[in-house]
């Protein structure tokens, strides 16, 4: 009997986003204790071994909740309990940890991390295998102040995340981002109204960062976990309402699938995918654009030839435009795209008006043939 | 005393869209009666004799609802009733209307179009003026059944106010749709995810088609109304749930303007407009590439070059491809995302595989260093 079939589609979207890495290799695995992360890791656990690849699994306290060192610990634990795995091949190397407390592969695996649950006994239990991991780490991070609760501790999680890939040697980091936490990150663009970016979501692949979930609902995730006797962690975050993220999960996506149909997420993903390959496309576009348009490009000076400018579909020109502000110091923060519609009626509404006052005490203005964007 | 803001605003609108017409040019509006294109129709009485324009009034019987006959003609008689106006200048041609019943513009004009409202006596009023238009047409379609209700009707609509645009001579055909209805379109477009044109919404100029108040929100005509003493009709197929766009309008927006903030549907509106600039540079250089791949255009055999197709980012590429399965005869409405991805597999993940098959009875094969699409 094989496995669960989602258990099967876990495992079988992590090994294709592993195909191309090289025997010896060291992945990692970013791991809440959430089913999604969870599911992932165990999947890892699975298939790195048969692959010829070397898994150790990375999980985060934020220091922000009551209990999460010992939640953090709970997971690490679990991570290196053994799985059923096949006799590992001779050329791997052995599971290695440098200057961290090294979770003990021997360790009882408690397969339930939700303390809240009522058969929660935390002696461990004998339903579930462990993740089968080669080692685990806890990263302990100080979550700062700057740009809401959200993303302040985002940033302190990928920090964290990128220096130990860095210390490790990892070729990867797989992240349990699922296609519903895709839609959810699109809705949250498409309210912000910012363009084509903001709608591309997350990228399957990042730099070293691999979301071998994208294409697969949460449900799934669920399911392997429930599969494979994992009880996952309930993060009482994912239930706080004065997170936009939550509201958009738990009311604003249910409510679409309800008046839209069934298939709103699944679109949102596709949504996603489309608009980064056009983002991508044109930025390219903007990017030969723009060194065919700059007659200077000293940021003191930032200097364009209107003719060039007025060649190019406004989609690109705008692109243009904000890529010269931005070369020229306003910060990326504070330049809307209504200032560079304002800089962009010098080009296609002149009628000699004034310069056009840009955040970072610049402003652009038309010169002749030039626009010239100076403080 | 000036007008009140919401007329003032509408109006501002309704003179920006016409600024560049001739003076003597005929500019028509399209009106249902209700809130949107009642608020237009009267800023177009108002504003076309102080711009040296005629105006008319366009009113669609679908023959799909009960009484629908009467409440076109209530429409058209209040269109010409008399608003107050300067004189008008003596190079503006009469009001004329040809083949088609001219409603008089000299009948009591019934200022309330809702025959459900309590005070409605059908007598007219003497609260409010007329549209003050010069003159007004019913236009009686017959709705076919192809595609859906919605679908069917708008088809009929346009047929019925391109023909009557045609027949008069007229330079500009003015719509109401608003902000909302614009937020409303990107939300059924996402729903379908079928990318960047879906999300791109409605133009504000489109050939002849006019969409002055697609800044505005539906709030300010519904305002302007109030404030002129005009009272809309309400559709009672704007109420009917079976109609996905009617569960946009009352359960989905709401439910995201309480969640995500009260801008949404501008936010929504800003990515329509931003989607349809970057649609419109990506399907023109979708076009030069596709001339620049094209090695036979023939749609029995059109053929791509394989290298110049490899030298395009993927969202060219893909238009491309799209491009060349419809010009071989594939059926757009057939003719989905996945189906381009497989063909597109055969440029970026070749491995000898065979055709791909694609709507139409057609494929597509790779053969040396070329792409071939054939029946």
């Amino acid at each position: 009997m094989g496995p669960h079939p989602a258990v099967a589609e876990v495992r079988r979207a992590v090994r294709e986003a592993l195909a191309d890495l090289g025997s010896g290799s060291l992945v990692l695995v970013a791991c809440s204790g959430g089913a999604d992360s969870l599911a992932l890791a165990a999947a890892l656990g699975f298939v790195a071994p048969r692959a010829g690849l070397r898994a150790g699994l990375l999980t985060v306290d934020h220091g922000l909740q009551e209990g999460s060192a010992a939640q953090a610990r709970t997971v690490a634990t679990l991570a290196t309990a053994p799985a059923p795995r096949p006799a590992r091949p001779a050329h791997i190397a052995a599971p290695f940890a440098r200057d961290t407390a090294r979770a003990a592969s021997s360790a009882p695996g408690p397969h339930d991390l939700d303390p809240g649950a009522p058969d929660a006994s935390g002696t461990g239990g004998n339903l579930a295998p462990g993740l089968g991991l080669d080692f685990a780490e806890v990263l302990t991070v100080t979550v700062g102040a700057g740009g809401g609760p959200e993303a302040a501790a985002r940033e302190a999680r990928y920090a964290a995340l990128g220096e130990a890939c860095e210390r490790l040697g990892a070729a990867a980091v797989l992240l349990g981002h699922t296609r519903d936490d895709q839609a959810e990150t699109v809705l949250l663009g498409l309210a912000r109204g910012s363009g084509l970016r903001s709608l591309s979501g997350m990228s399957g692949t990042a730099g070293r960062y691999r979301r071998p979930l994208l294409d697969l609902p949460r449900r799934t995730t669920v399911a392997a976990c429930q599969a494979l006797g994992l009880r996952p962690w309930d993060d009482p975050h994912n239930r706080d309402l004065r997170y936009t993220r939550v509201r958009v999960r738990t009311a604003v996506l249910p409510l679409l699938e309800r008046e839209l149909g069934p298939g709103v997420a699944e679109a949102l993903a596709r949504t996603a995918d489309l608009a980064r390959a056009d983002a991508d496309a044109l930025d390219g576009w903007a990017s030969k654009a723009y060194a065919d348009c700059a007659l200077s490009d000293i940021p003191e000076a930032v200097t364009l030839a209107v003719p060039a400018l007025e060649a190019l579909p406004e989609a690109v020109r705008t692109r243009v435009l904000r890529r010269a502000a931005l070369r020229a110091g306003s910060p990326s923060s504070a330049l809307t795209a209504g200032h560079v519609r304002a800089v962009d009626r010098l080009i296609t509404a002149w009628h000699g008006q004034k310069a056009v006052d840009l955040p970072g005490g610049l402003c652009a203005l038309r010169r002749y043939g030039t626009l010239v964007f100076q403080s």
